[in-house]
């Protein structure tokens, strides 16, 4: 029987980057204007942002797009060609020159727009005007366009209907010419999943984020996203964990489920729940975009950002989303979860979840662990580290030994621990990847 | 970070009444004849009514619609011009003659139709006749319309299908060049709060009220709106309230959730309750349109339907919705449930509920009312007033002091209390809102 | 306020025969061959229970419609014409005769045929035949049309894709010029009770029933009909109640919600269970359609079918189904409920179901009962009998007194009580009548 | 009253195939590459277990397709033709001399694509190229297409979606004249047992099957197939069963629900759970495909896959599946279940599943086996053999006497009985049969 594992390689080593840009081959990582800014942007809160990324050398860690997200918009498109124009006093020498800055700088840079008749905070939207901006973003040399899905006009309901929608800025931004990394926001409706495979890099999953663990808010009201007909907004990093565990089949190079930007250090959460937050984007392979106040961070929110441990994790070349391998409701309240996926050259991340309210100790079962890998690899021995923890020489991921079975592990409340493992020997396991 | 009721207003201030007839910036308030005199209506009926209006000095409040709903038809269209025609029993001097006298007392005068081959009545509808109509009713000086859903002929069970059959009244509305405000009574099928938000200022979110607090009815069978196929009619005044919960977050100027009329005095609910229904229609940002005999109303029922400081919640200007922030399940049966919003000039409103068979107390913590404005709105102090007392001078809304933290509530069964907060020092506040 | 009885009594009263063919303003009566015969039919069969009919006094009670259901086909249609052609070997004479023969004896026909490919039979379907289809039919001097489901090709889904399926078999019935009655078996996929009250004189609203109380059976999957994708069939009748309460309200004079053929006299139930099943079906005003061998019926069957005062419920002028009022729990499983509803002339039928294995008492109280016609009409006082005792003259309907404010009822297992209320003073009543 | 079980075998014996292509008219039995070679085929791997088919007497059983799954294709379709080509290294004779090659042995050939822009396996999809494809097949001899659904650019979500995008391909296959049996592989989306029956042979009602028995799995995530909106893959046997369960009703001869592969001898589940596995297929007449490793097979699966007697119960020739009778909740965890199903000449079929984890006692009441077939067959003796015993000549399908009324049975965990019944008198029987 052929492994399950090898089926997942299968897919992410068999060339279809379904989205034929050739972009997001890992998923895309960098910093958005929204989170802190709101509509009160500029060309020099966003050169701003630019420099604090080169100043606090994230570009080393692979944050390298920077967004500019709703409200860069003058009142009205052009009177005569019905492009888009820029707020004139916000963005006194034009889209374009920021971007060239940007560049400049090594960085890459991303612009927003919606696939309706408004963007949701009320400018003008792309809906019916997919060509002639799609034109204008390459021209100013874009390379990112974030697309949104408020005001949409009833297009919405059947993946058909959505998928025509998005497909036509996706035919647009083709047609340019010039690589535009293509991420959808439409909420997760209608299942991009499904869809949008082959029309974009990445596409939300949910209603949007809110910098909280696990408070219920009926402005996210739907249980799960298989069939949400109101997404909402202010869904928290838990659920949008229950959210995404279902969908992580569906992604890979070129095509990735988006969990939403990033709270880490805007205050809402704990360490650990941060510490939680950013593992698990990036075992699900979300993009990582920063949406906090990059020019002025803590240490710990840093210290978050930059485990290159866990970002190794989110770019890993196979592309592979972690599985949620079992969930276990606990006395208390909230649940633990083990998840586990598929790493290049035959290495392995797992990482067990609490959320709830107090520490449990549990055996984590190899059986479990590789379950999908099948019985040899459940047996073998394996090269353990912790990538939480630093080594000797202060490198994220210090080794826990040579674990065979599995082992007991101690979790505190909305904390994750992740581990990599890899076979001590591998024999066994690369015949399966042999054969491809 | 952004804090999110910063992210509310930015949508109520960002100038966009996606529904561009500049109407019903705030929700549109009224009366309409079905409650009352059904199918029974006449010129008489109708400006009795409007008399009524004046003799209350309900203007001052800001009741100025007087809607005429169904069975004000002719037994067919004009046979030549396929016009509608009225009864002409029952509207001797015609409907244009109705409104002109109408328009002399102060007031406006709304008609009704129905998206199908009848109306809910029986009637000739509106599905076909579209431009015909809008442009009648123009010609007749109407200026609201409420648009109903029966007979509809299977044009419905997707957002897109349902957005055409009421965006073709919207657009021949428009082309009228008549302001007619566009109150879409759809019963939430579809969900009108995501594909109506463009071509409508209100939109009905569940089926038909009836006179009762929380009876269940097998004709109300639906337990959400979120994809109801079946909204019927006979749903509770805390049934409407939950179905509203979740799709708050859509609405603002010019584009509203409507809760259906108000039952307030009717006769089916207690004070308590009535009280309990007025609050939340006003906190929800529904239309208020009176729904009882008003040339006949006891004190009791005048006393709501005229405090003031309610509808001042009604009527803010930046048009928030209030969020049910938590919901907690009572041993008796029912629950109760907190709610709060924000309004305008950085002043707040919150709510609580009990819609339990018994008397509660509970602690309200800032931490939850405040939720939503971040830890420095929760922690300072508030000059708060209770808006269903009366100060000294008459007026509703009595201070209860400056609060900060918190306070206990004890609260009856079916009651609901209102209370409006303004902090004391709002320096950091105003900051959120400057950058806007 | 309008009572709410009222607003029934509206749509009843207003002269909306929404499909506008003049047929079916009561519920129709008849027989039909499937359940007994299957495709074993001939002219003999049909002629036989044609006979029957007459024999046994039936049309008395309203039983007008001879139905011959599947497998009256010829293996194809006409080579030349297209033409639908009978089976020669069992309708040696034809249709036309056959339909002559039944109309001679004082009865109507009707035919079968599906919305698709094949009937569920295997024969050949009207799908894409609708006009030669109902023009033959109507030279065949057919007066009722059963169309099934079968074999759609995908057509279903959506209201309207359903809805113009089989409007094209209305509009073909109707370009006949023969008032031909539109049975619509299409199993309440997409809510026939939304989309076809302009299109069918009545719609099933569940798959097939099968003669069996309450039996589970996976072949019936789904737990509402709201928006179920598998009707099925092996549907029991407390199933099939249960799916018919929310939709009642959509019925009325000229379209019907049908709840499937009787099994009355097939064996597979008690007495008290045909009991519940014909007072049920016609306190929700479905068709009355035999599917027993009624050329050899019981006494205990006669008895059932032929209660006139049970007839006289489902045939009531304003054709208003009964609501359920509540529905209890019961503590050894099932449950009882109350149902209610308008009659003519200022009448009321109500009646009390115990779906549980064990005898209940339960008091009936006059608010539940006349909850919808409000609180005078709950304090007044009725004479009431009960529909399943005879008079001393041997008519069904004993007189139990006159009653005020309720009364205690014991009921067995699985049985039903109706009792009919006429107020013994109706001046209230009469004044919201009046009005329309 | 006509029984229920006489229906089911009237829509069997009357000549309804409804897709007219006269294969499949038994459920399809044989062996397919995925499970075993992934992507990692070529002519010597399908030749390979071509000829252990054959060494193995498969073909007395009834196997007799050998089917190529994903990866055989070249990087591109044929530049100036657009038709498929096959990869030149894996398939140097070419795909043509490869089917003779397996006719030669007395096989039929089947082949894979994907109604989608890419197979699952990423090589070019179908998604119109319809015509060309069928052509090449029936050029090089295929006999049998499996046709997925990845890549399907949100051409999913309603039934005429679907059932146009699969209906392509049928006209196209039928279009080359060739009888080419067709597999539809959509994972049950928007419920081919509705649309599909008139198109396809067979057709997947769920995700992709694992190698385990009744573990969870977050990939499989829906809780029945009716309206799931992510098969997903992952889905343990049990699940699928259930899965299976209301759908069967769908089912006959040329129009299959197939659970997919089998997982028989692939070494993730104990004896009794493949006994289990392969007996259930066998009554819910899936097609029975190999997926392990036919040149190398253990006593135990060689066992399994070659019992005779629940192979006939899957090639019976009136092709009802069995219908489950009951499902009882046990304490342990898990369920047992009855299910019972008619077969040709009278005869009947029997199984009793245990997915709990202990050994149960249970009676199996002849009332509830034989509920469909009504009193009569309920009360009678039957010869009863039970089908994974073997007679004293070494045949599968021991007696176990003459039964009336019922039995009492144990059952290991994970188990399933099944039991063949045979009236000892018919007559009764026979009346209902004759009358067809």
């Amino acid at each position: 029987m052929l492994a399950v594992a090898t089926l997942a390689a299968l897919a992410a080593l068999s060339g279809v980057n379904a989205y034929n840009n050739g972009l997001a081959l890992t998923p895309q990582m960098g910093w958005n204007t929204w989170n802190h800014f709101g509509c009160g942007i500029s060309e020099d809160t966003i050169l701003g942002a630019a420099k604090a990324i080169i100043a606090n050398n994230l570009t080393q860690f692979g944050y390298e797009y920077v967004l500019m997200d709703d409200c860069w918009h003058a009142p009205a498109r052009d009177n005569t060609t019905g492009a888009p124009v820029a707020d004139p006093e916000k963005f006194p020498n034009g889209i374009k020159d920021l971007a060239d800055k940007i560049h400049a700088l090594g960085l890459k840079f991303g612009i927003y727009s919606d696939a309706g008749t408004y963007t949701c905070g009320g400018r003008f939207g792309s809906l019916g005007y997919e060509e002639i901006d799609a034109q204008t973003y390459a021209e100013w040399g874009v390379d990112y366009l974030k697309y949104d899905n408020c005001f949409n006009e009833g297009l919405a309901g059947t993946p058909l209907i959505s998928h025509e929608r998005y497909a036509n800025m996706s035919r647009a931004l083709n047609a340019t010419g010039r690589p535009i990394l293509y991420s959808m926001c439409n909420w997760g409706e209608d299942g991009p999943w499904n869809f949008a495979v082959t029309i974009a890099n990445s596409w939300r999953i949910s209603g949007d984020i809110m910098d909280n663990f696990d408070r219920a808010d009926d402005r996210c009201p739907c249980t799960d996203m298989l069939d949400c007909k109101l997404p909402g907004f202010h869904c928290s990093v838990a659920k949008i964990i229950d959210f995404a565990a279902p969908v992580g089949q569906k992604a890979g190079p070129g095509r990735w489920n988006d969990l939403d930007m990033l709270e880490v250090g805007n205050g809402g959460m704990s360490f650990d729940e941060y510490v939680t937050h950013f593992s698990m984007w990036s075992l699900l392979k979300s993009p990582l975009i920063l949406g906090n106040d990059i020019t002025n961070m803590t240490n710990e929110t840093l210290t978050i950002i930059t485990n290159k441990a866990i970002i190794d994790i989110n770019q890993d070349a196979i592309g592979s989303p972690a599985n949620r391998m079992w969930k276990r409701s606990v006395n208390e309240g909230g649940d633990l979860s083990l998840w586990a996926g598929s790493l290049a050259n035959n290495s392995f991340v797992f990482a067990l979840l609490n959320t709830s309210p107090a520490e449990q100790t549990v055996y984590l079962d190899f059986v479990d662990v590789f379950f999908d890998q099948g019985k040899a690899y459940q047996t073998q021995a394996y090269d353990v580290s912790d990538l939480w923890q630093k080594d000797v020489a202060g490198n994220w991921g210090k080794s826990i030994g040579t674990i065979q079975g599995g082992f007991n592990v101690t979790i505190g409340s909305h904390q994750t621990k992740v581990w990599r493992a890899t076979p001590v020997q591998s024999a066994n396991a690369k015949r399966a990847y042999g054969e491809l």
